[in-house]
């Protein structure tokens, strides 16, 4: 196993009706006024919102509220919101919602104390400080919640584009699964191929790291489970609690460990696509993407491909199993091909151009640009 | 799902020579001199030691050195050195080897804080405040290198108990697989037992906690593979590896989500044994009495202890996963019945007395002193 280091200080309430223990959390932590950012309005009709604004006035926490983030949120946005911030002189950071909310946050969290966050993103500044960020998650996918992670798009460049410091995990998370319960079924598997996704950026970095990979083969088989109880059943609560807190471990850092980092070729062409097309929901996309990537690579590390195969789908080998990846994304009722997302093949090129800006493309193996069209082909 | 509260704030530095690193720690925390607890000598040969003195010189930190810290820790020793650690005014502790020295440097840590440690073992007193507590693994086994967890042996009373705080949680810790290359067999097996016996203490409290379930299958499954591999090859690094991070893991908090924080009757009945007999390592306590235990209460909750029986050892049923887990430890070379500890059938109303010392007994089921000499029996 390689050498790795390990820290996630972000405190975890899981369980129903866990929010109303935020207010008694800010107040030990000596806040008086915080800045709630949310998104669209679905928090008024889960519960989330209703519960925050009790547990706010109850301990007498003064907040500003701030709605409208998007999904695959804007730097726009979070610039607009770092100037709220400093205007109402708040001591915290409230995220309502999920990744594109709680991602918001965190930029703003440590754009307070910066002159400009996309430098950040461009690595051209770092972050030495940010003001405490607590959330309350509404949907379970991109594993914000609990790490130090944040993606935003730069509109103007169609740049979507991600960093991580230690400065930036959340104090504290609220995670209620039953704010889950009137999701769309389209959203739950997004969710879920998310976390899967994250999970098999992982994977494949090394046969050797065989705690972390026997944590990942279970951590499949259960998101994969639990994603089929909930399509069957909406309302099953502890589907849904399994849920929320395998896609959370999905990107902790505990699948990661040992795992050199992961490769991240596949998330970084999928951002091309909702640079492109806002609309693609990020776990559609990576849905697309990975059974394609997986047979792509398979051939350079057949034995880790295979243990794959074998322990999260029971198959005899990688074609089998890319097929039954494929067939379930597909009984989950996602688009298994770049057609079916709404991409078509003259937008191949300029997927192939976005997807190169970053500054390395792959781990596992380096991609070039005539290895992106070609799996985008193989995608298509 | 149970509802549960998760929070894990140590940093872990996992890997060959990462100890190197820990005068810059301690540096970057503002720390000019520390108490260092060590046990007997052996990280003088595992060369724990010499990369201890090696990076604090190379960071100009003081630091004083105490020796002689025993398996099964004592009250006394701990108050021994909480007056050292007044007297020659540390700022932080460093504790060098297993479980015992960490778990004393644990007692140290906040009994420099307090009038009398051995109060909050006695649901006495609370910890508030606690020196700030580094530690350099060496042997992989209680996972006290990333909880907050003490058990201290008062040796008048005959009282082996333990406390839980997140004030004492190590700031950093060290894991070096490499330091344990020279451990004998039999450290190495009573390590892998003791962490088996973590990871079983939680996984019968509810089957519907798939997530933590599905981890510590796998978890037991890898800890079983690299002890045989150990055993074959103590050489093998990436064994080692493996076997430390899933000992770490195994008691660290991971393992207990949504468990409703275990059942600890065997831990209690073992902490009898070795209170009566010091000699007897825990992890060899703990290989005695589990599968005892597993017989004893398999009929009470047979879904879930036949979900273990199936899916850590591929058995049909409890009684064969008994059978495979006794032969897997006779195999390991440690004993499989109270006999072979050195345990005699006269001992055995002292045992009981002593266990039913505790608040309570077990969780999953509350044991009376006829349930411990009945299961005491089985075991014999």
């Amino acid at each position: 196993m390689k050498a790795f280091n390990f820290f996630n200080p972000t405190r975890i309430l899981f369980g129903k009706d866990k929010a109303e223990n935020l207010g008694a959390e800010l107040k030990k932590d000596c806040i008086a006024k915080v800045l709630m950012i949310a998104g669209g309005g679905s928090i008024r009709q889960n519960g989330a919102y209703a519960d925050f604004v009790k547990t706010m006035q109850e301990h007498k926490i003064d907040f500003v509220e701030s709605w409208g983030v998007q999904a695959n949120p804007t730097l726009e946005k979070a610039r607009e919101l770092i100037e709220l911030a400093k205007r109402e002189n708040v001591q915290a950071i409230v995220a309502i919602g999920g990744g594109s909310v709680i991602d918001t946050a965190k930029a703003v969290a440590s754009g307070y104390y910066l002159e400009d966050i996309w430098a950040v993103y461009q690595r051209k500044a770092v972050i030495r400080e940010a003001l405490p960020l607590y959330t309350i998650l509404t949907i379970s996918a991109t594993g914000s919640e609990m790490n130090g992670n944040t993606v935003l798009t730069n509109t103007e460049t169609l740049q979507k584009w991600g960093i991580g410091s230690e400065k930036i995990y959340p104090r504290l998370s609220v995670i209620d699964p039953s704010y889950q319960r009137t999701l769309p079924a389209a959203q739950t598997v997004n969710g879920a191929l998310d976390a899967i996704a994250h999970i098999l950026e992982f994977y494949f970095m090394d046969p050797d790291a065989c705690v972390t990979l026997g944590i990942n083969d279970s951590l499949q088989c259960t998101i994969i489970e639990m994603t089929d109880r909930l399509l069957a059943d909406p309302q099953d609560f502890s589907a849904r609690a399994s849920l929320a807190w395998a896609a959370t471990l999905a990107l902790n850092g505990l699948s990661g460990v040992g795992l050199a980092g992961g490769d991240w070729a596949c998330h970084q062409i999928e951002h091309s696509f909702s640079a492109l097309h806002p609309r693609i929901a990020h776990g559609a996309g990576l849905g697309v993407i990975f059974p394609a990537w997986i047979e792509f690579m398979a051939e350079r590390q057949p034995a880790v491909f295979n243990r794959w195969a074998k322990n999260v789908w029971g198959a005899s080998g990688i074609s089998e199993a890319v097929m039954l990846f494929r067939d379930k994304i597909k009984a989950w009722g996602s688009p298994t091909n770049l057609r079916e997302l709404g991409i078509s093949e003259s937008d191949i090129p300029l997927l192939v151009e976005k997807s190169m800006i970053a500054p390395r493309l792959g781990a596992l193996s380096r991609f070039t640009a005539s290895d992106v069209e070609a799996l985008l082909m193989l995608a298509f």
